[in-house]
């Protein structure tokens, strides 16, 4: 991930105000990943975001994972996850269910459709009470150069 | 799955009747699958029972996958089904979950541990009402001479 | 699945020979499953055959699941595997791979399309040199009365 | 994801230079998203860097998904994904194998061990040429506060 240093030239400032705590993680992260300066890390951080947002926005079809990890034992949230996925059919076919321990359930349950319709349907279930972390991977594979 | 006609010393016979209707499916099923006569075919459905029959008395860990249908909108069924996974855990690890229609989903629960084990955990899912259908498949490779 | 008895109205009988180790199989496994003689349990192994037969004779679109174990380690095995579930992408869309152990896979494929369709990838599945073990599931639920 | 703002005791700053692109990506982000300005969207960018991070310093078991896409028409590909998945059998035990299309595959793999050692097995099958997107979700629920 380590890019040259861009011109100046067409380049402007801003200036960032952290706890210092959060200071010391920045700096940290960016020795271990071998930032030249902390800019560099910032501006690397950016083009991540750039990369998930370009995914959002695209036309056509896409393909997602969306990664659930849940409590089965809260009273029908098993249910309605999955009542949820049976609305949405046409783009959500098939999940893999893991059971964790007792008490902890994993999906990861691949989409496929219009990026705006698969990042509904992943908010959506995100949102149910219950589910404990969840998280929405763009599976194409767009790089930003 | 031809087989050479046995020698009849060490042979014993029984008489089997049928309905008329499925003695038409016997005789269809035979030619179809080029079997000389109603017996061989007949010795040959009992060396498959027998397989199965085996691999439920084996000893040690096996592997079966448990194929099952069932209509989620059931109060509570996919909650319970879920419930009954975590409690086997040692045996179940990951289920693959795959929505057949607005109503009708299939699970393939891949199962390892002693065989009775396996069939016991099976029988505990298949007999949940709302299961419409299952099935056990023993999947490892023993095989009858 | 016991049966009450047919009437003998409508029936025919044949004789069926089998290898002194063979009918011992067959008195355990009717004794076991609480079979009154050796020719209800006949007749209930041929209902099973005549479903499956009916499953896939049937006109539209159905489901099943093939269930393949297969030993990874011969060359070229699994890139195979993956290159005919490809070519049939309209019947497969995803497949459930579990390690087994250093050598084994375990491959539960869901299937969906015409009955002679599914019926032909998995013959074509399960003819590839390698693939130890196959099953093919209807996922169904046809019953014969 | 909106925060209170810190109290500047115990703050520190520095300066972010971006080439002009990128800081209207980031103008835009930030006003989607209702940050109130540039430095707490970078403020959130990094916590949500410190919890990947602490996700993979933590000790004990964990686990995440792997999510790969790839090109199976590149020879040996999949053979090689699946001998370095049973390499890790302690860490892997199945996976979810979806076909995009014609040529791409998907595989969300679920890892479960000590996280630098999912980390390791994650990197690895990321490295593997033809392996053209691919991303680890830590699908555990810590939360930065």
């Amino acid at each position: 991930m380590r890019r040259k240093k861009t011109s100046r030239a067409g380049s402007s400032r801003f200036t960032v105000s952290l706890p210092d705590s959060l200071m010391r993680v920045l700096d940290r992260l960016r020795t271990d990943r071998r930032y030249g300066n902390r800019s560099e890390f910032v501006r690397d951080l950016l083009r991540a975001e750039l990369v998930k947002e370009e995914w959002a926005d695209q036309e056509g079809e896409t393909v997602g994972v969306l990664v659930l990890v849940y409590d089965h034992e809260i009273r029908a949230l098993a249910d309605k996850l999955i009542d949820i996925q049976h609305e949405y059919q046409g783009l959500i076919t098939a999940a893999l269910h893991v059971h964790l321990d007792a008490h902890t359930c994993l999906e990861a349950i691949p989409l496929r459709g219009p990026a705006r319709d698969i990042q509904g349907v992943a908010n959506r279930l995100l949102s149910i009470k219950g589910v404990r972390y969840g998280q929405l991977v763009p599976a194409t594979a767009k790089h930003l150069t």
